[in-house]
């Protein structure tokens, strides 16, 4: 049969992620600490921080004895184990991160993009040269590093080679091998939407939820969904193309091609575009950079006199994102969806309860009455932070530690 | 943490499910074959096999002998274990079927619903009626009955109690202990798009593929949605509501009370009215039924003179479907999309090359290239057979062979 089946393996797998999450949240921990933390029996928890230990990831230091039975001895993740490195390839910036192996940062280097230059060659190189200053940065050389997770604005699936379908990009099919040279290390290629989701479960709140979306709000918008501690990546890791699903069948002309796409009305385009809509002649529809349009509109939202035409955009912003979470809840009816991006971090806390009442008249039936919607407590770059996360665990794949199946290990 | 880890006893499980699986398709096997059907080891399937026998939901008879060896012994589910039935509560009937336990039917009783009348009393009238008549049928008591399913048009949640809502029935919580008083027998309540889901895993391609959606399409449409075996059912039971999201904003008023449902488009009463709109005056928009005006316009299609209305209205349909399908292709990237539901069984055959290359135009990037769309091959009633698979399977729980989580056990 065609179906993968959990196997003890992957449980294994699971309750090895289940410790090292524990372990980062609390930054040390007793082997009776992980057993409390997790709901492992103390004997899972023994046998898992053995494999552990054996490979590397996590270190030992004994504590004060008590006065009474064995002296204790604490865990921590072993952040000298190498460095992982995440490359967020957005629109506008390359940027690279540099982590050590207790998924800490330490080094950041930002290069710029021409948005109107999309050729293979001009993308690897600025992959590389951001990748190589980060190194530089962060005191590393390449032999140092893990594992690289790069994220690309597109579909990335693998068919007879990698393809990545980048449809503002006009890449329709392109093979990166190039990259694999230019880099030089164990890559991983992902999409943004997987990198975010994958920072959430192992920063935010996805190892705690039985199903959660994470929903980005940026240029694009699209969403991360996590079922039972794992990402849904679908038949060709296109899962969680939300942003391209239809809020108005004939509407908005989006930039993928298609009309009506949720994306076209709630990325920070489609938000200028209400905006132009409710009040053709206003000033901050002349702004031409996004993120800029988006932090004039929070400002003014902000100040003390109210600017009608804003609000009302607010609204209009709120209502068609609450119409398309409620078709997100109607086919996967998570237990939570978490808001971030960069129009999150500007327009959250205005368009979430409008958001929500919007959601709560949308949704079937009940199914939204129990959902905890809310801003991601994941900041930074949560793409680079999570492809990161994709490398390291396909690190650990590897040394055989889990299961993950990370689709496209280049 | 609150997430639901799989567990040992899980993958136990889920062998179990295959071997029955595979039974079923064979009739009868050896335990070599259900090893090669199945791809589990030939330790599993014996150890499976014991427990199934040891539960007499299988029994085994001897082979002629080879001339060397051992004789070999096949194995076919014991039909005489019980029987199970599954209750399909429609618009305008109730359909009770009683299966044997190797899930042969065996008898079905169906009976006239007023689809004006609604109240809780008189559906658990209706249901208790059609169940003794069914037994009546089958020559068997209650006695012999190891489990009921009953699906319940409407969303099925356990809250304080067991809650149903069906919103055109005005239903908004409604607690049903007095069906269970009325059956007597172990109780299974669930929604028709998890029961069709079910049958597909059981009879269908469900267990062949990593992820697929069943999508129903009748009076009302929606998804039942199948990941890696299991049923998604979301944090209230409410996933694969489909027909409920949204493919126009603003759009046709729909039966749930709100606007631009994909149900309002692509079920019955919105196929009629997209006719209405094509051709106000045309003889079949005052066909009263829904089922008849179904059956109408798949006759008028497969006429000899074409009648352009109902050609418009066909493509129309596709072209809506195609989009709406191509929204859960974006969100969820299933391998495998199913069609089901007596719209189907009469127009799928018209619809399907319309749908699918409308599908293939709004799916993002290559998302539904490899994607298989087909008719599906489980025929008769399946939301009875699914939900009388749901009260088989938590009978299969009660007795510790499987861990299925039966959402709404009364």
């Amino acid at each position: 049969m065609a179906v993968e089946r959990r196997t003890s393996r992957d449980i294994r797998s699971e309750s090895r992620l289940d410790v090292m999450h524990a372990l980062l949240s609390a930054e040390e921990a007793t082997r009776n600490d992980l057993a409390r933390a997790t709901g492992l029996s103390p004997a899972t928890v023994a046998t898992v921080v053995g494999d552990l230990l054996s490979e590397g990831i996590v270190t030992e230091s004994r504590l004060s004895a008590g006065r009474v039975g064995r002296p204790t001895t604490s865990l921590r993740i072993n952040a000298d184990r190498g460095r992982v490195v995440g490359i967020d390839v957005a629109e506008t910036y390359v940027r690279a991160i540099v982590f050590d192996a207790a998924l800490r940062e330490v080094a950041g280097v930002e290069t710029p993009r021409d948005e109107h230059e999309s050729s293979p060659e001009y993308v690897v190189e600025g992959i590389g040269r951001t990748f190589e200053a980060a190194l530089d940065r962060a005191g590393v050389g390449a032999e140092d590093v893990l594992g690289v997770g790069v994220a690309l604005p597109g579909i990335v699936q693998r068919a007879s080679g990698v393809v990545v379908v980048v449809p503002h990009w006009s890449w329709h099919s392109v093979e990166l091998d190039s990259l694999r040279d230019r880099i030089g290390v164990p890559l991983v290629l992902d999409n943004p939407l997987k990198a975010i989701a994958t920072a959430e479960l192992w920063f935010g709140t996805g190892r705690e939820s039985d199903s959660m979306v994470t929903v980005n709000l940026g240029t694009g918008v699209g969403a991360g969904i996590v079922l039972e501690g794992r990402i849904l990546r679908g038949a060709t890791n296109a899962a969680g193309e939300w942003g391209h699903s239809l809020l108005a069948i004939d509407g908005r002309r989006c930039r993928c091609g298609r009309q009506g796409c949720v994306e076209a009305y709630v990325g920070a385009p489609g938000i200028q575009q209400t905006l132009r809509e409710v009040a053709p002649e206003h000033p901050l529809c002349d702004l031409e950079m996004q993120q800029e349009f988006i932090q004039a509109l929070a400002a003014a939202s902000a100040a003390d006199t109210p600017d009608p035409a804003v609000e009302e955009t607010l609204a209009i912003t709120a209502r068609y994102l609450g119409s398309a979470l409620a078709d997100l809840v109607a086919v996967v009816n998570p237990e939570r969806v978490t808001l971030t991006g960069w129009t999150t971090w500007a327009l959250g806390d205005r368009l979430l309860p409008l958001t929500r009442a919007r959601l709560d008249e949308e949704a079937p039936g009940e199914s939204a009455a129990g959902l905890r919607l809310e801003i991601s407590t994941v900041r930074s770059n949560s793409v680079a932070t999570g492809v990161a996360m994709i490398a390291l665990e396909r690190f650990l794949g590897d040394v055989g530690l889990v299961t993950t199946r990370v689709p496209i290990a280049l």
